[in-house]
């Protein structure tokens, strides 16, 4: 038999496990699913995620890569799988594709979504899934900050410190704020992100929102290439992966 | 310093505890909002609930009551108690009562929402607050049930048969199934619930849903007294105590 190569798209969410990436000791999405997938197909398989979402993240469009070698025909695999998984990790999908896909150098377009609630009250059916903050957020001027964003640039500044890639350069489509009642929703879309990128994009637009900063300062952020001259990092919780398009 | 009657506004993620009632060597709503208005205050207190909602069951309107000997002003109360519980629980608000409220028999009105999912993919951010299900429901058949259950009358084939109180009379004023995509929404409002009523009607509906009974069924359900006429008693995750009038 031959073996085949694996594309899956995986929903979990990520609030009570270790981020995505397998850590011995640790629950992780990635150790989960390796382990499910091993034990269904009786042999050991090796799982390679596009994007190594943090502890705390969640994430509606993750995509991975396995090489299997069993008799469970490809249409079926994704329930197979799931139905095996634990409630809070589902793939949604899974379809062959050829050797040489590059899970990770191949991505053209990734969507994340920040969630911030405002509200008053605590939202406690929520709580997991986003940022709940008192501060009043001027979300019209956090929008036009976010506009400063677009295009291709150098985000060093937003690239956590241990970040060791050199290259920092990437496009981004497109970075919207939204509101509706006391939910803000920040959606930042692009070609690829450095390490906690949108978390750091997302505390420094809260500082524009609260009117410690004008929209305007992104500018000399992105210009100062330095992390320290940006916004602080915003908690892992309200960060959704959306999905990946190659 | 006189001691004062609050009566408190309670909202809960209850997916990780063992249901509002303390019971030793379990993690319980009441059990946590008790110590933690006790250390609060200095003194121990006891609380009194609405609705001993089971384990697994969330509410964004369970009402409770205390009395209470500290400074603390009343219009405070909510938010130091709120500071000090765990993120899946608030106080939403704390008022000054008379004392000879009665928190149980004083209720009007309530409404309680069952939220049941029948996407394809299970829906892992809201999975510990719905019932999934892969059957299709006819949710049209499932509302015309649903009006037959308003009215006064005998829920005793509703009741679970651990529930001991002998007048099984209530008053539901409405009963509600909606739908909205891939989600269907039971709204159960009524002046009092025996224990496990709305999941035995929930789990009733969905055999109308099904298609297994018509919705004229719900009539003779009700004229048999008997739990064992009615369909089975739905999961807890989908129940959510939304509110309570006085």
């Amino acid at each position: 038999m031959a073996s085949r190569n694996i594309k899956l798209t995986i929903q979990y969410d990520g609030s009570e496990y270790h981020g995505w990436q397998i850590q011995p000791g640790f629950k992780t999405i990635q150790g989960i699913i390796t382990d499910t997938i091993s034990n269904l197909i009786g042999s050991e398989v090796r799982i390679f995620g596009a994007s190594r979402t943090d502890a705390g993240v969640s994430a509606l469009g993750q995509a991975a890569l396995v090489e299997i070698d069993s008799p469970i025909p490809t249409e079926n695999l994704a329930k197979a799988i799931t139905d095996k998984l634990p409630a809070e990790i589902a793939v949604t999908k899974a379809e062959e594709i050829p050797f040489g896909f590059d899970i990770i150098g191949d991505v053209k377009n990734k969507l994340y979504r920040y969630t911030i609630c405002t509200a008053k009250t605590r939202p406690v059916l929520q709580i997991k899934h986003c940022w709940h903050t008192h501060k009043k957020l001027d979300t019209a001027a956090m929008d036009k900050a976010a506009k400063l964003l677009v295009g291709k640039k150098d985000f060093k500044s937003f690239a956590s410190a241990a970040d060791k890639r050199e290259e920092s350069v990437r496009t981004i489509f497109r970075c919207d704020v939204n509101s509706q009642n006391d939910w803000v929703y920040i959606d930042v879309q692009g070609d690829g992100f450095l390490y906690n990128m949108v978390r750091n994009i997302v505390g420094t637009l809260v500082e524009v929102g609260v009117g410690r900063w004008q929209p305007e300062k992104i500018t000399e952020i992105l210009d100062a290439k330095d992390r320290r001259a940006a916004g602080p990092i915003a908690p892992p919780y309200g960060l959704c992966l959306m999905w990946i398009k190659y």
